[in-house]
């Protein structure tokens, strides 16, 4: 691969192939993704292969070394995924609004495609597919730039997405790889002039990172520190179901359940229905002062008092804080200071105290009743996502094809002037 | 006046605030900004004293002076200005779907407010008022970093502001203004935790700071670098009416042109129409070689051959860039380069070239035979605005209340898990 001196020149020419993008009509979108589809399924073999190169290289027990993984079964799910990205609405050219303001001048306020979108990421080549369909689906170009370790996967998925966008008379352009040198990320995250939004997606040192960094704006798909409080109505049964589940059916993922928060009246009862099951996973506990007495008491084998930074912590792990609160109040303290404003939970009986944590705790995602597991494009109805926002601007959760777009303000008049 | 060590404190109790704003009703805030007009009424004397002192400290002849200066006319100004943003539909708590999704989850996504919103700002005293009315419509908490010399002025009406919310039995942090000090600057931006968005509206210099300095999500307001495009089918004389308007009719709002763009074709006509009028006020050409050729045929007095650096350039004066430019597409790529993407125009009766010119240019407004001048929130019928946004993510073009909202997702069940 000829490494070259600065990325700008390719930048440009994405920039300028943005332009014959979003002149693609919907139709034409939708049918450029299920032609992709088909060539990924024409290309297993190949993709395979070339996968091999990269897991080749990778040392075994490396914990990335599944996610970098393309089989049969995985190849088809990118088939799969583009064309379930390929009949979802087209998010760009829709108006509005239009209203008559002074003088007849007639306004419009229509949706855009956002120009050139920069996604930096991990290990995971289906990032890169995910990523093309999404930008290409709304109209816009993308800069890909991804890890090292997926080289050969990526540069081959990107391959043919070139042989397909050539087949549709679209610049290849329109769907950069970069080279995965790590100081082109500084050069990128510099080019405001050409790229019009950075996301990041991976780790979140990757994050705090770019957003350090960028002088692009970006959409933070960050951390998801969850709690999820057992109020003293809650059916118990339910809550231990709950929370069970949003700790360990898939821990690494930012959904997942970090913290317990139950109410002090029934705290005694929960934990005692809820250990049993967490013990069958091994589920490492970190108890404050008063779980951890109540914890003891059954001889629980993975338990350790918990530290200040216990709090706030994302485990991605079989591991999970318990907190015994005071009533509604407390829990709300506790989520304001140590909540990363992702998934939170109530699990309570009580219609009047579950209104008010829905309205009161600010985050992306507020349950009642239900497990933090939930929060994902694709259970949303949104189709494939990005990433879960954490942010409050443009895109709040998860974050799919109706956000990859910005308005336009069009104003059409015949001479009109403003004194 | 006793400066804090630290503005943390302030910005915690400014948080906490917002969870009391957030839960008033729509019509608790129209009666509050009525009230808040009358008050400032009822005060006019005491704010012309207090603003009097602010303008004793400033020297004669400094430029900001108008723009600090309140006399009854402007002080009913603000007083109109609340009473329409108390009759503005209010953003939050809108639902803006709902949906079942799996296993019977009911989910809404509703409008909430942002939280806290940080505006840094400079001279102007009505940006207290505007975005105090703004914030508070919305359900927001707000932190105002006003400018040193408009001190007294600032306290002031924060002082009538603060007597009302606890008439209505609010803290009074829900409106916090900081001390002046410049050092408070740093600290506000790196106050992620507790400040959900920070808007900078001044100088281009403050709002390269915010942008590099801070770690909470920022709104540019920035500049407008704005262009006519006088295509070659352009009725000429609507042409000039709206060329000089757009320069000379408030030269320094950031909607004003800064840069015609001519048809070759269509030039020399159109450069002898125009030249007249903007002699009248005296406005000072920086015109590219051929446009040079032209004007300097008819012994235009205010004459000089652009540099480099006079194209993409704010001008905020009566001066204005020229350059003779070979069609549509030569219009564009100059645009691609040179546009600040805040407001662009074309003149034309080519329905076919105008069209191609609104969707392609890249832009906040677009503007088909009328002056770029328009672009205003109050104007497009947005009520009050905080400034025009130059970006892409959240909002584009002027930012008012409709945008001073995030969304939340909020997931209701009877124990749903996910496995």
């Amino acid at each position: 691969m000829n490494t070259p001196a600065s990325i700008i020149p390719q930048l440009q020419q994405t920039q300028r192939a943005a332009t014959a993008v979003r002149a693609l009509s919907g139709s034409q979108k939708t049918d450029l993704l299920n032609r992709l589809a088909d060539v990924i399924i024409e290309n297993q073999a190949h993709i395979m292969t070339e996968n091999h190169r990269d897991m080749e290289r990778m040392a075994d027990g490396d914990s990335k070394k599944d996610r970098l993984f393309l089989d049969n079964k995985r190849i088809e799910g990118l088939a799969d995924s583009l064309r379930q990205v390929a009949q979802l609405p087209d998010p760009a050219g829709q108006v509005v609004f239009e209203r008559e303001i002074e003088q007849g001048l007639k306004l419009t306020k229509m949706r855009v495609p956002l120009g050139v979108v920069g996604v930096i990421f991990e290990s995971r080549p289906n990032v890169t597919i995910d990523v093309a369909a999404l930008c290409l689906r709304s109209g816009n170009a993308c800069v890909l730039k991804g890890g090292k370790e997926a080289y050969f996967s990526n540069a081959c998925l990107v391959g043919l997405i070139h042989g397909v966008l050539t087949e549709f008379g679209l610049p290849t352009a329109a769907v950069l790889l970069l080279p995965t040198d790590r100081h082109f990320v500084n050069e990128l995250l510099a080019a405001n002039q050409y790229v019009d939004i950075i996301i990041p997606r991976g780790s979140d040192a990757l994050i705090q990172f770019v957003r350090q960094n960028s002088r692009i704006p970006t959409i933070e798909t960050g951390a998801g520190v969850c709690h999820t409080y057992v109020e003293s109505t809650a059916n118990l049964q339910k809550a231990v179901e709950i929370v069970v589940n949003a700790r360990v059916s898939r821990p690494s993922v930012c959904n997942s359940l970090d913290c317990v928060l139950v109410d002090a009246q029934v705290a005694d009862a929960f934990l005692t229905a809820l250990l049993p099951d967490f013990n069958k996973w091994n589920v490492e506990i970190f108890a404050d002062e008063t779980a951890f007495s109540i914890i003891q008491k059954s001889g629980y084998p993975h338990l350790q008092v918990a530290q200040e930074a216990d709090f706030g912590r994302e485990f991605l792990d079989y591991k999970c804080a318990v907190k015994v609160v005071s009533g509604l109040d407390d829990a709300l303290t506790h989520l304001q200071i140590y909540s990363s404003k992702h998934s939170e939970a109530i699990v309570s009986e009580d219609q009047t105290l579950t209104d008010r944590f829905l309205l009161e705790v600010d985050a992306a995602a507020v349950y009642a009743n239900a497990s933090t597991r939930f929060t994902d494009g694709g259970v949303f109805g949104l189709g494939a996502e990005i990433g879960i926002s954490t942010q409050k601007l443009h895109a709040r959760g998860p974050f799919a094809l109706e956000k990859l777009v910005t308005e336009k303000w069009i104003v059409r008049g015949n001479g009109q002037v403003r004194w």
